[in-house]
């Protein structure tokens, strides 16, 4: 069961580090630690080997994969030795990378992204693609209301900004469509429709790599413990890319706010506190984020949990990309089509569910692969 | 349906704190935050209601409950508006007090607190008596072979330490017992075979109320995730007369020893790290804990969680009094005897299971507790 | 040598706890704990006694001094017996404040102000008077051109914010002056010559409390290491009127300049990083900053030093407000007028200098009251 | 002015780290960061150019330099790319490492090492030697009698254990010395008068690279505002060799105790609170230090001081191998003998003097480079 993984900001970290981790499994070069589908909670589910996954994407920059590993190396994203060991696998990514979308007329451009994954699949004779958005977060903005069905949105594709214009054409080709970052992408009703008429599933939104995976097991945990949660506030320093691309507020608030609603829809009750996104250079890959949490225990008396994480964003997203490639193409398999809120457990801003807690996410993922 | 507590060690601050929010309960001073039995998930338990319970219980100390209680407002412990208000409920509790058990022959002396117990339970006209050990924690030794049946036991009470003698006394007396310190109390094979004979449910040990309250609920999120954790230390801080206690290298170890059993039960496979309990006496009732757990992500890169809990353990402790005695005088009247593990979500050391996750001793707590 | 303390923002927190602290020196009920006019190295300077220290001022609100003590006790910032205990000493500061300026002709304004002064002066037989700024912070704006010099600012009032009308009607009634939040307040040519030509001190700006005291030894520790800083991030959690007011993003920036100064000129070079000041009002008086260091050490090697501070505003402010009454009054009498370098030990945005090194500013601190 | 510089545990980290930084700054690869005598403050100093500084030691392994660069190199304390240029620099530090003393005849092991120093001194033609010992600590016992004096002493040299064995060849050998870790080394009266005698000079004990380094800037400033800390606890992760030896509750033992000075003496009375070391092998090279300053604020109320510590032990510590050798090379050269407390900047328990506070220690070593 050969899969196409087909990533728009192919030449991202994310994108680099999933191509190399995938081949440093491959070759066995490390333990599958990280990766979600390889516990033995999934042993039974019908999932692709990530040995039959094939790579390849869209990209608007010309950085070289192999220079872009090089970086990741050097900040300590992935270990040099590695890189070393899978060039030929970077190669072969590096072959499969189409120019991204820029500018232009959108019917043309839908026309041209969906030649470029008929013959990414054609080539390698995949039996599915899955097309995993994981560029620079896209600011949100109110959405065209002809974007409200697919009707009025086929009559004006301007209105679709480039992330839910690759979601469109990957659709629209037959593929699996996942949102990692906090773009726009697939979540407009029209695309919901049109998922739902070629019957390809969809998944998203933003996946949790670092603090509001912590927050997805300390709210319930609040909960659980009648403990009255009275303000979180957090501060996330990031270098990289995406660091720069969240300095820029308006994109920021798209993810502060797919961060912050966890606490509500968890606790039940609106929380305090603001979520800071900075951007410090010379983090490069890695993110620090300290929250606190004030609280407020029996008899009203106020307590204080505090906690910093300090990771490697690249390094815990990639993994999830081969997870959520290797559940999607099964799903597809399966004939799932439409939004699969059973992968909530990947994603801050999980679509068609307001379930956020880690624990209860794990139990749906497991019994939900369990019956594809 | 009146339901009696009697607590081992009850001019502690654990007690009081419970003795007075129980009375601020039930005069609406202050909403039920941290009570877990009142959650809506146990609205359909046949609880007892907080204004049922009855207090009263042993200690080998003379400090009026009163007293203690003013020590517990000046240290933040509890508000001091609410000591003032439930006056006449601490004196009621004082009223029940009875000398503790310390030297002299151990068979005379459980004759002594059953007659207590006997007391206690005609003068009030109650339907059950709930004995919860919330006394200081004694060391740990290794059990004598006498405990391994109830009749090499009986002819020999020497053989237990005091807080055992406390389990004794009380399951022998038809009462409900609950450990909620790391000493040993009810974890005998000869006390179980007791419980067994006479109907009474035991639960136990040691309460979780901070640092392994958040391991309970970090350690699955690592464990979800895939992400291997390569050490785990923990520094806690503690004034009050637990972190006097503790500074006892011996009683020390059983705390340490139930605290760290979670990460390897959870984890599947040893973890490294030392935790250590350090006694600064300014901090009060006020427990710092601080955390570092270092874990590797895809790739083998490493990455760091840190957090520090800043809290009030007798605060945290008193509601889970309240929700046990509750639990386990519904369990007696139920008809269950013998160990409880579904009391597990309590607990650092739940008997009769190796489950630490919190969810799932939670979603075990509500099945339970519904089946009632 | 009886001094007058005249407190602008006299029913504020700060000003509340420095009325309730004095007296409570005096009454000897407690330690001089944070007051560092006590320590041993100014034993030799001539300042005013505490206890000969007479509190009055001028507020725009009427909420009554005992109870905005009463607030304090409960928030933890001062000890419930402490307020109990110094009643007397409260209803005299009450007595002595007079309604603040809010609106109408400036002129007119401080005609009223330093007849309230002066009134206060003659009415407690008062050698001199310091006026101490501690109200809550205005934005600081472009200073109006007629603030260069006292001539055309005389000609035109209306260019002075109200903090600056208090410094002008102050230094003009011939008492010292200081500016304890980062209010423009003295800080303008205009009133420097007003200062001088008056033969009165002033000193300011922006008390440091906590985080940036940290900073101002912290900085200094990198630099004499030879280690260099690339990134300092802070965020300030803070409750309090003090909170709400910085919550406007204009008077943030006023504090958050004078915060950010200190690394670039300790360090000598710019730093990356955001200073975050956020309101959470469930902290109330309290104040939690977090601040992560990323810095290099030799070879390139990246490291970092993350600190937490927890401390109560008014509490740290109220003991460096009598400080500098003391201080202030001792130089006038030792006849200094205009700016105070050497008081920067006790501010953010110290007048005169740049020297921000904590250890440097007691130094100068020192060698300055000895010489009084 | 070529001066030798002998490290005793030439093949540890500590010494690999020097040889590899020395060469980078010979070969302007990296700038001094981390190097205080490159501060301009220096710039009148007359000290040896790090460019004549020649490399050798005695060391107990044989694994080789190159090996343990590598190993430095993966654990991301030196730079990969910075090893591989300065290849011969290891290769001639490997040609002058010596084995070192492990058992026999103290007299004529002595011989020995004074042989090799001045085999070393001949060879290179060296000016003078300084001697650094930065090999593993060792546990300190109570000294012998016969270390009260230098006659007594060479009656028995059986009574000396190694540390202190190489100060005496060291001194003897005419050899300025330098006790980087808390051993005994050359801390005993019959060595002080050798050192005397033989007119060299010495410094120590135990270089403050972390944690020990931010007390000596934090206590002083809660002394400075007239703070009172109730307790400083602390907790140091640590792996590597370091992390190992120190596991040794004997050898911990003698640098918690460097450790646990500094703030009776900074603050004038002792402070409540315990040091923990703990071996976390994942740690590597790395260290993390947690530490938790409870202190009280004026009336009484209780405040807190967290902070986190992430550094690279032997990175820390390599430039200050070189300052040490630069300086004590120029204080010889001056002919200064004897103890040098003015060096106490570098160290936790300074020789010959209580003054811990950072800042006045950096005045006291700049006043006294300047004069030499």
């Amino acid at each position: 069961m050969r899969t196409g993984v087909w990533l728009i900001g192919a030449r991202g970290s994310v994108a680099t580090a999933t191509v190399i981790g995938a081949a440093a499994l491959r070759a066995r070069l490390v333990p599958p630690v990280g990766c979600v589908s390889e516990l033995p909670d999934f042993a039974g589910a019908r999932l692709p080997d990530v040995a039959d996954l094939v790579f390849g994407g869209h990209d608007v920059t010309g950085i070289p994969l192999a220079k872009r590993a090089e970086q990741l190396a050097r900040g300590g994203a992935v270990p040099e030795h590695v890189v070393r060991q899978v060039g030929p696998a970077i190669e072969a990514a590096e072959a499969e990378i189409r120019p991204g979308h820029q500018d232009g007329d959108p019917g043309q451009a839908v026309e041209r992204l969906r030649d470029d994954l008929a013959d990414f699949r054609r080539r390698h004779d995949l039996e599915r693609v899955v097309v995993i958005n994981v560029a620079s977060t896209q600011p949100r903005s109110e959405p065209h209301p002809a974007t409200r069905d697919l009707a009025s949105l086929e009559a004006d594709l301007h209105v679709l900004d480039s992330s839910s214009l690759y979601a469109y054409a990957a659709m629209g080709g037959g593929c699996a469509y996942v949102d990692f970052t906090p773009s726009t992408g697939g979540r407009l009703p029209a695309l919901r429709e049109l998922a739902l008429s070629r019957g390809v599933p969809y998944a998203g939104s933003d996946a949790k790599t670092g603090e509001t995976l912590v927050k997805s097991v300390l709210a319930p945990m609040f909960a659980q413990r009648a403990l009255r949660v009275r303000s979180w506030s957090g501060t996330n320093l990031l270098g990289g890319g995406d660091g720069q691309t969240l300095a820029d507020p308006l994109a920021a608030s798209s993810k502060i706010s797919s961060k912050g609603r966890l606490t509500t829809e968890v606790l039940g009750y609106p929380v305090d506190g603001d979520i800071h996104i900075d951007y410090v250079p010379d983090l490069g890959d890695w993110k620090t984020a300290w929250d606190h949490v004030s609280f407020e225990g029996f008899l009203g008396v106020g307590m204080t949990l505090q906690f910093t994480w300090q990771g490697c964003d690249s390094t815990l997203a990639a993994p999830l990309v081969l997870d959520l490639a290797r559940f999607m193409s099964a799903a597809q398999a399966a004939g799932r089509a439409g939004p699969v809120p059973e992968l909530g457990f990947f994603f801050k801003d999980p679509v068609d569910t307001t379930q956020h807690a880690l624990s209860r996410q794990f139990d749906a993922l497991v019994a939900w692969a369990g019956a594809l």
